[in-house]
């Protein structure tokens, strides 16, 4: 029987999927542990007044795909009005069949404009036409939208030199009750080495820590300095996104010696950047450790493709890409040796790369103990983060550990109208559980079902990034 | 319920598959852009007179399950009957089960024939007996068969030095109007450069281009005037088979001087080669662009495996697999290269090695725009063109692009019955697409799906390999 | 419909599935072909006297689960009671739904005790009881388990040092006619001249042989003696663990200038070693093809990955998991190398690294012809041992050769309750195949599948194993 578009059992493929997602996942709130979110549009509550600019201001999802219809650059990232690049991107919906941008979109219009027409070029001025008139009235802020979408806490990205101070402003706001949490992000700490910004980068993170950044004891110093007050405003979580681990272990005293060359502007080789990474990573994980936070790994991303359009438009306009697997007996190595330098911190590692998965997910495997599910494999992410892409991500996470453990679905995204991400997660995972049940393969006790889709949807998150 | 065997619903998962396949893509000609068919053949009408040899002569696919199965080499290539050899094939056919060896030679039975029983030892005789029957009178030639499958036109697989005087002589033939295109595929102008007939090849290009091939200057020149020359004859697309791409750029001073080596007898090493190569592809990418030819790339064969049996039968004799993946930085560098000389030409990147196609799916995505699909993961190629196969391709193409863009179906056939791929596809295809409106995931439209699959299956390939 | 849990139909997914398991595969016996039971215990007829060790003594599958729930070493490998390690176990199914852990424990449970319960927190102590008060009189000894579990014959794992005592002890007890045959692993003696404990390795080997061991020609009259030896106790297949195939060919006198090197407690880099691995793995090839023996081939396991962790529990404790692929070059050259040097013996390519299925499928295909299925495509192994993982075997076999060709399931275990593996294999298998026929892709003849299934089943790996 043919269901009706996006109608309320989308993709829900049995009846028990619905009933499990109506019962016990749709109205459960969202903690969404890593996000692209600006601190600041919550902080100053940021409002929309067109759906446009709300869709189509900074979601390269959306870019890439009015490319690969052939539409002109004008109309993706150019001078085109707001109102032409919607219709335009409406026009290209009967050509993006099975693409998440798909279904995401039609997912918000429904949820945040309760339409539900299928966008193309006849439609698109109607949809135009009403989106726009709900958001005459200001309903569309950043802060609506968030509460709106029953979000209980967010993980924002942010550079350790970073003030916090839309945090700080946030926590302080009595008026505005979710928890909107910085993330670790040291990215320039450990790869930015051999970068022309590395001196500018000091000198901001000298800035933030109140404290000369001279020698690598200082960077040290600083950081952990650094880390500390992000843990005082709130912070439970580091991310970092690493192309390769280090085939081989890296000393203090190497690290120490490619810094104070990169500081004094001699060239560092390869194998030198290699070793300072691999200890400054290790450094992190054993602080993370110390310090409770769980450690995020974003891996086999490759960036900055296009150097036309790279020159043109920057990066993250659609310019990157999956990138190949990482060595698995680096990866291996690098969790040994911080296993064996103190103990692994809670990790998360996800990848592009989707043949790693069951590498991946097998190597954390080594690992485990003590926490459950200590290491997991993240949320499938990015390019992997349609259906296909979560069932994989799901399949793999129960055939080679403890699904149950699993901490769920974040949005990493930079659109306050992403929220149905969540929302598309829970009624792929309400099918993908109701499957065992329904073929005789699972309890099927209710109590036991609402408690594992609870655990998944939430519950381990807040477990996770909170408690020890 | 179960189905019949092979019947007309065969690959329609739903009512809708049905529908859709019937009204909207089974009766499309066909447009074949990538063969490897005789134009001597057709040209001279070739004529079958029984199944054993239509099937068996040159088709590895077929000879790689009979050795499976334990048959003699002399059954499979050696000196049995034609009769002896289709028998032993019928008889195979219990034992493999989901080869889409099975699905073609049941289809073509099907189609050709009007035969639908199960081939096994028993049926064997009684099949060979009706097939020659029906082939006795000449029907079988190769221009009927073209005709009977509805073909409006085909690209051959053809040599720069290739005189494509049976291209010209089908061009001049009122009596038969599929048009038959010469496609460029210059793998010995490329990776020729250290391989034994060299020489050789350099002399039938001069002699082809009616020029001098001494210098570097000299090949250049020879073989665009080969390409003009192609084009002239009504040639749209370019074909290359790559094992890997060169990590560095090479220039044209370094291509210059390894082809000179080359010339002179004295020996190229790995890395010269490497950016002869790289240089030549680059140079030829332009050229493409320049001259509005497609630029085809097959990437991830192993070749001639077996010393014995190379020895013994010579290549394309069922002795090639699936190679590793390419390395993506390399594969990027290339095409950001080519964009920033001028920009890519229109690409399609086939691979036989699956797990890679989401790190080239999303690479090529980088370089989208302008044109509709302006580069595209190809059709699943060879070993991957079974049903599931197909449906992993076109899911990955709809998740990571835009499938409405997408070329469709060839048949990389040397067979004049392969044209059932093309109706094996378009099944798979409506299946697929039939998904989504059955689950309330896509627009249930007719017009528009009618759109959707009639470009797919021929509209895109029109445009794409004629218009710019 | 929702089925029952774990009911009859368990895994048949359709009318014909449940017909065809019922009919043609459920009573079949089971040829185990590669294990890892001890003899001893099979010659002693050791008795279980609890579930907790029963199950928990020596699966590693288990503890992982366990640990990936948070759990204690204590409660996993640790001085815990076997009731509180069983109850432990018990308790985090609820969490692992999807994981092969959870399937096979349920099933055993089933088919050797009866009970057919969700395992958790609340049911354990019941189960617990109800399961031990079956084992108090004896019945769960290893003798009696595997003649309830129907098998016919199997294949355990053994060095080539060792005595066969205790296999020489079964084939001379008229009071038990199952098979238990050796299978030769040469694991040391291909891949132990680095190893610390290689000296002392040779001085077993020379005794088990009763001849000395100084010299290369020694080593291999040493090895060959045994293999005789192995052969006349009954062997029918060899074994081997393999991180990586040589890029290129070792002679005899690289591996003779290694072992002299080794014995003579000289150091041996990599280059010697993989040259000297590369010409044992070819010289013994060369025997097992003269001797009639089948070659398993184990890819892509990287062990002993946690230093912690093997240090408190050594080797097989759960610290292992996928390593990256081989070089498909490497491979192909290897066996090329052994068909020019007199053919290769029947092989098995097992391998952890499913993304390369495909690779290593297609290029065992080139070797094919005279024996059915001479190359194979091993079963799902280890980690990929799940139901989606033997269906992508089974797809990946099906896709790239001849399935009626393949030789089944095994159960690589160490417990003698992991024969249910074989009725899910079996269960999986009817369903794969049944949907060829219902969906009209294969002939629906009741003999055709019961042959298929037979062959599958049980046919194949008593040809493959012991005809020539």
């Amino acid at each position: 029987m043919q269901k009706t578009f996006f109608d309320d059992t989308y993709l829900l493929d049995s009846p028990l999927a619905v009933d499990l997602y109506r019962r016990y996942a749709k109205d459960l709130p969202i903690f969404d542990y890593h996000c692209h979110l600006s601190p600041r549009d919550i902080a100053e509550d940021r409002v929309y007044t067109n759906i446009g600019q709300l869709w189509l201001e900074c979601d390269h999802y959306k870019w890439r795909m009015m490319r690969a219809c052939g539409l002109p650059e004008r109309l993706v990232t150019g001078d085109a009005s707001w109102h032409d690049k919607f219709v335009a991107f409406a026009g290209i919906m009967p050509r993006i069949i099975g693409s998440p941008v798909y279904a995401w979109a039609h997912l918000e219009l429904k949820t945040y404009f309760g339409i539900v027409t299928p966008m193309n070029a006849a439609s698109a001025e109607a949809i135009w036409q009403q989106a726009n008139a709900q958001m005459a009235n200001g309903a569309f802020s950043a802060r609506q939208l968030i509460l709106r979408s029953n979000v209980e806490a967010l993980c924002t990205t942010d550079d350790p030199a970073d003030s916090l101070a839309f945090h700080q402003a946030l926590a302080a706001d009595d008026s505005f009750h979710v928890r909107v949490l910085p993330s670790f992000r040291p990215d320039m700490v450990v790869a930015g080495l051999t970068k022309p910004g590395f001196a500018a980068y000091l000198q901001r993170l000298s800035t933030a820590a109140a404290m000369p950044v001279a020698t690598f004891a200082d960077l040290l110093a600083a950081v952990e300095s650094r880390l500390a007050f992000f843990v005082k405003t709130g912070c439970v979580v580091s991310d970092i996104s690493l192309a390769a681990f280090s085939p081989v272990t890296g000393t203090r005293q190497q690290a120490e010696a490619a810094f104070a060359a990169a500081v004094a502007g001699r060239p560092v080789d390869a194998a030198a950047d290699a070793a300072y990474q691999d200890f400054m990573l290790r450094w992190l994980a054993g602080l993370y450790r110390q310090y409770g936070l769980v450690m995020q790994l974003h891996l086999s991303a490759i960036r900055n493709n296009n150097t036309r359009r790279f020159a043109a438009l920057g990066p993250d306009c659609g310019n990157d890409s999956v990138g190949p697997a990482v060595s698995t007996a680096a990866f291996g190595r690098f969790l040994d040796a911080v296993e064996q330098e103190g103990g692994l911190p809670k990790t998360i590692v996800y990848t592009l790369n989707e043949p790693q998965y069951y590498e991946l997910a097998t190597m954390i495997g080594n690992f485990w103990g003590d926490v459950p599910g200590k290491l997991q494999l993240g949320a499938a992410w990015w390019f992997c983060d349609h259906v296909d892409g979560i069932r994989h991500q799901l399949a793999t996470a129960a055939a080679t550990g403890a699904l149950g453990t699993f901490n769920g679905m974040l949005t990493d995204s930079r659109s306050f109208t992403s929220y149905p991400r969540h929302d598309f997660f829970r009624r792929i995972l309400c099918s993908f559980i109701a499957g065992y049940v329904e073929r005789g393969e699972y309890d099927p006790d209710p109590a036991g079902l609402q408690q594992l889709i609870a655990d998944i949807c939430v519950n381990n998150a807040r477990v996770f990034f909170k408690g020890e």
